[in-house]
């Protein structure tokens, strides 16, 4: 009998979605959000879940707890080019739990909410023998303005909006015991992109997108799939975290390219723009404080590729895959 | 240093909801649902986790488990008048669940949403240690139809939409092994009253309304701190389940009214009414195939007490808590 551990996550992904009656209202399944018909308008919707043991390293406090299961939903709203309506939250918490961890949970759900102008809004609290969090977010963004998985177009750039190996840096950091709070805030502590997103959303020319917490290789992948597109990235394009450098240099085994490739945890976006457009939009999200790097572009040939300088190479897929294998 | 065992759910609830920064756009924190301002309408809200451990028997069924996490999600749509656009789930899942569960989990899922005309439009998948799944639906209600929990009045009657003790019947069927599919099925897949909701929403009478998840006496004592009023109830005016009612025959020892006056998971609705109103709203109900049952009245005396023909006593408030005590 097969198990999950044989299938993966992607392929039980579609195990579900080969069973789900897909409703009238629903523009698609299997993207960041769903987005459901508003009248002109979409509602997004998205949802994860995190749990103890496979998902919360020993050295997280439950205020970083807290805002990360919001910041990782609300990442997915900014995928979209969405604007944040609300966040409802489920904790599944021990009876032994303290009224002082649920505070600083909460205190952490609070703080991330708000930064980024949404609320808090509902949630559930029930007993479960592992901590386990849930959060569901919603935002809105108009019909003409969402920006799909799906519509890259060959010989568009692909770009991110920010480093790479910043996770990685803060994840290199708790494995080793090196004691730097800012290196593994990244980790802990991940900003949603989505000034960045409804930016980009305005100016309606992103040709699809999605969020980086999955690593690189394995987004360039899905986006492969889903396009039936391949792309050629430029390794000396790609924007590294200052903090994966800093660490390489006191730690020389550090494999900087792994991190920077097949670590999951940024939560930068990955988006594809077409050539002619991407200068202007650069300079809108620069001076509005943001950043864009192309760092490869869109091929015919459906194979995800890196130019490492002198060779052009198969990038392999190593990206995290739950149930597979797993991140911490 | 205090735990959540010390808390109790309702005081962990509280202890989360000052914490929280309500926003703007957001009628109430502590309903059934969030309701967020969206022009002539709010959109609700709400969220549900379950776990193994602590409320997933072993009798149940994958399928069973899919149906119970939308409909106890579609129930809190039910209790504000809603009708529902769409859930998203949230699996925790093992490595070593196999992909026979995944899809009768799903197809229990789907199979409820649809038979409640929406659909699953989305959601996460990840490993945990237990399984836990996270339900969360939305819906969409009319600003002057939704029906909150807060706006009892003294001399309202109290009403609820169908028999009570169902699923404690089936509760009774599985702690004493005996096999019944069709009294079990109460507890295990529970039915959603929407169209009771959105018939009474329709109306704008009720002034009240929560769903029974808890059981009657909780509830009762929930909506009498809210609302700032007691209740009188008359246990001959309950409708009890025929199912509950002809266990008792064989099994001398079970105690009906337990089940009837504490025992939670019977989904049905709640509500506070105006007398004047009640005639003509239960006529309406019955013509369209569903049931009100005037079982007590709002006193301004702050008691929740219950005539029992020859005495009226207060009702003790014994209702499950998460946290505090476990229901299987």
């Amino acid at each position: 009998m097969k198990t999950l551990s044989d299938l993966g996550e992607r392929k039980a992904i579609k195990l579900i979605e080969n069973i789900l009656t897909k409703g009238d209202n629903i523009l698609d399944i299997g993207d960041d959000c769903a987005a459901l018909d508003f009248e002109k308008q979409y509602l997004l919707v998205t949802t994860d879940m995190i749990s103890q043991k496979t998902h919360i390293p020993k050295e997280m406090t439950p205020f970083q707890i807290g805002w990360f299961i919001v910041s990782i939903n609300l990442s997915d709203i900014a995928a979209k080019g969405g604007k944040p309506l609300g966040v409802v939250l489920s904790y599944g918490l021990q009876k032994k739990t303290s009224a002082k961890y649920l505070k600083e949970l909460t205190r952490g759900a609070n703080t991330c909410a708000t930064t980024f102008k949404t609320n808090i809004i509902g949630g559930d609290t029930k007993e479960t023998s592992e901590i386990t969090i849930c959060g569901t977010a919603f935002g809105i963004v108009n019909k003409d303005e969402f920006i799909p998985r799906k519509g890259a177009k060959t010989d568009d750039l692909i770009a991110v909006t920010g480093s790479l190996g910043k996770a990685g840096a803060g994840y290199y950091c708790l494995k080793n015991n090196i004691l730097n709070k800012n290196i593994s805030k990244a980790l802990l502590e991940p900003f949603p992109k989505l000034k960045e997103g409804q930016l980009l959303a305005q100016q309606k020319c992103a040709t699809s997108c999605m969020d980086l917490s999955d690593g690189l290789s394995s987004s360039l992948y899905q986006l492969s799939e889903i396009n039936d597109v391949g792309f050629e990235i430029n390794y000396e394009k790609i924007p590294i975290s200052s903090s994966l450098l800093k660490l390489k240099k006191k730690n020389t085994k550090l494999n900087v390219s792994d991190f920077v490739l097949h670590f999951g945890g940024d939560y930068e976006l990955l988006l594809t723009i077409p050539p002619n457009f991407f200068p202007k939009i650069k300079n809108i999200l620069e001076k509005n404080d943001c950043n864009l790097y192309s760092i490869g572009k869109v091929t015919k040939d459906k194979h995800v590729k890196i130019n490492l300088g002198n060779n052009v190479e198969i990038l392999e897929n190593k990206g995290y895959e739950h149930f597979k294998k797993q991140l911490f």
